[in-house]
């Protein structure tokens, strides 16, 4: 590590280690500081977005978004100087999510008619997925992942039955409740059908005749019930993931390291296995 | 298998190969095919029920349903000839659902009248069946299938029990509220007791008078907690089956049987495993 | 028990084992007699309650209930009279129930009043319980009350976490969105928190100033995760309650039959115990 | 305990005893009569908010309320003179939580003006707090607070994940639907995205355009199956106290670790086992 980096700059590894590192002292300062700026400036965005405080700090508002979005375009340009393979960086996850939080506010300027208003109030929304770097900071998030991705397949499968059931459940209610009960076409019919699977519940559309009402009484009790596939699915995994973290006791032969507690006997070699403490 | 087949013509096999089987590249061809073609003929049924576009695109859109009627009904012959027992295939699940998914645009030919107006549309509808064949190429479902397989009895218990809930609360709160507040009917007011206890909550009746509203508070909490029945059993069952489809080695000497496919030698006896087929 | 049956007379046996008995064949028949006979009479008692087929089928329904009422009551004195034990049978819980079945019905001749007339439908109303006699003709349902009774006190620690939370937000919602914004008394406010909390979300009552909504999103984000706490208790007693009734081996020394699978050796005396088939 | 003990006086003890114990019998009235008049006091709190019921018993009930503010303060008052250490009480949670039950009515009475009404109420509603007390006298929801400390960091990541999802649908619903269908800014937006994500489902701002409600249902799902991570993460911490709780005898020949407490020997090796304290 330390032959390799005599290539580099002093400067550049030092900068490297602010912004990249959290282990230094100025490298944690550096990531509080960035964190803090992140969140202050969705908070800006949100209060921009509210007429009543629009009106009055408008400006200053708009100064704020300006400040931060020049300060995350220079920390964007460092971490590119700094980092070793500045190619990697920027094409990797963090790297595009850096470049999207900052370009809106520049392609507002770019495009200025009115017309591109809604597009370009688009484009500043998605500054907000700056706040998505945060995920970095927390170790923890791995377990969780790890789970969701052994049940992926398991989740997929279900996604469909449930998009399946959708459909037809949709379809049925828009023959069934007709264009006068609010049933206007199948897609709005099968929006309401999530809706009322997922037990949200709106109301913005509601059966109204006795048919209908039966068909979504059928509806809502199967939403009810197979939400425990998803919880099923994902709990299993979990305890998988805590049993596999938990099994820890390494073979003196073979040093393979998945034996429960209970193990004796190295269940690869045969070896037997060092008493727990 | 290849003595059998002399019987049959070889372009019957061939094409079996391809409509059935799922193995040769022509068979894997057909059957993507298959899904695209079902995908984009539940697609179009759904453009055509919304007002707007079907008063601009409606002729290409019932062009389109007749043209994917015409394929699905020649693969549906083609199914018949192709394969060894047609009978079988008839009888079979997907064989009537192959036919469920091209008889409502003939119906429609036949019952022109506009009295049926609806009964045709509710056939047409009965299309998106279709749908269901995709359902097949999903072997991961079988997981979860023999998990709610195995829990299908508590799921009866325990939704026998929320009917009675159910229709014991909906009399009260009919008695309750009455007419004035929405109640207009035992039935209707059942449906009122589903959508509280299955907390989805349209809001379209809602209790008005305190005695209702301590009731419905009931029923809201109730349901809130009683939805970690189905979850628990689904989570049992998805644990045990997880369990049964990794521990199916018994040890030879201590007849332990939770060994993982990995594993070599017992982990409580060290006795060695025998070898998995 | 055939001593002790010498004491009465057959035909009470015969009845006794007809009516309460379910293993002879006129058993089986009369409790599926009498189980379609419930079912008709709830759906009677329904139908009667829907103004528009009351008005037309009025008269019918009302033949039928009484029908019933009559039927049930030849049945209950039956039951009295065949049982050995009278007075246990009436104490009972089943005992309690028949009654409340047809009583309603000729309570409603007493008091003949308009002015009754909604006490005498809560009366009737009563009727419908019925339906909770067909609970005894499901076995499988003691497997999810074991669990359910096992899990009984943990279950009380978080309804009363629950009633403390919403009793806390009730009050705030009445102080900070008060009576102009439909929370007019601290019970309304606290049947809102129970309506957001449990997910049900009416919409009847909904908060309409920015720290009300901020309060709001705290409950409903709660709500969504504290679920978690029963589906988890339930799920851990139901996952102990399928172990408990998996583990069967014998010890053949002091009988003892809570061992699982993979023991090799009685936990209780120490005997080898017989390897599993 | 007894020698220490001699330095107080003989009444302090007592008083002591009476006030925070419950072994004595007069320690377990005065927790029982200390419980009925906190239920009782809620209860006229809650009624004295009811507008029809203030008008009639107004002065009875702020009768009672003062009556209680009293025999409240009296109590933390011979709280402080029977402790020991007054100080530790003081600053203790109970001993906050008691000051908290018994200010808001004083405060009342410095404040009087009709401009501070909202803010005495909101003061008066943190009597509330009183309710709070009854925790200590559960102790089974000491296993289910270990469960979720040890969840703690977990929930932790879901709910930052659940944030930021929060916040970037939010944001986009505002751009997508706009002010003219109630997403008013990104904040109510946000407050919307809760509403959907948790399930709760209002139905005071719902999408009106295709893309809107095609994001919503999006956001359904992901409500519908993300609910599986708390529930999972907390069955999984549940399960493990159970088995702490359970298994913590070792077997002192194989180490085995996972005998039940009526165990007397090993079921792994038939050592007998340690005899428990």
């Amino acid at each position: 590590m330390a032959k390799t980096e005599k290539n580099v700059q002093p400067w550049r590894v030092m900068l490297s280690q602010i912004i990249f590192g959290s282990t230094t002292p100025a490298g944690k300062a550096f990531d509080v500081l960035l964190i803090v700026s992140i969140i202050v400036s969705v908070i800006v965005e949100m209060l921009d977005s509210v007429k009543s405080i629009s009106a009055v700090y408008g400006d200053m508002l708009r100064a704020f978004e300006w400040g931060f979005t020049i300060i995350f375009t220079i920390e964007y340009i460092l971490r590119i100087i700094s980092v070793r393979y500045p190619w990697l960086y920027i094409k990797s996850f963090f790297g595009i999510v850096d470049v999207i939080s900052v370009l809106p506010t520049y392609l507002a300027l770019i495009l200025p008619g009115t017309q591109y208003f809604l597009v370009l109030r688009l484009l500043r929304v998605l500054r907000i997925f700056r706040v998505l770097k945060l995920v970095k900071y927390l170790g923890e998030a791995n377990f969780l992942i790890t789970a969701l991705i052994a049940s992926r397949r398991k989740i997929t499968v279900f996604l469909y039955a449930v998009m399946t059931i959708v459909i037809i459940i949709g379809s049925f209610m828009y023959v069934i409740e007709g264009e006068e009960h609010g049933f206007s076409s199948i897609p709005h019919s099968i929006y309401w059908a999530i809706v009322t699977l997922t037990t949200v519940g709106y109301g913005d559309i509601s059966p109204q005749t006795p048919l209908g009402r039966a068909v979504a009484s059928v509806v809502m009790i199967l939403g009810y019930a197979i939400i425990a596939v998803p919880t099923g699915i994902v709990t299993v995994e979990l305890s998988k993931a805590k049993e596999d973290s938990q099994s820890k006791r390494v073979c003196p032969q073979c040093k393979s390291n998945d034996h429960i507690e209970r193990a004796l006997y190295c269940k690869y070699c045969g070896t037997k296995l060092p008493v727990m403490v």
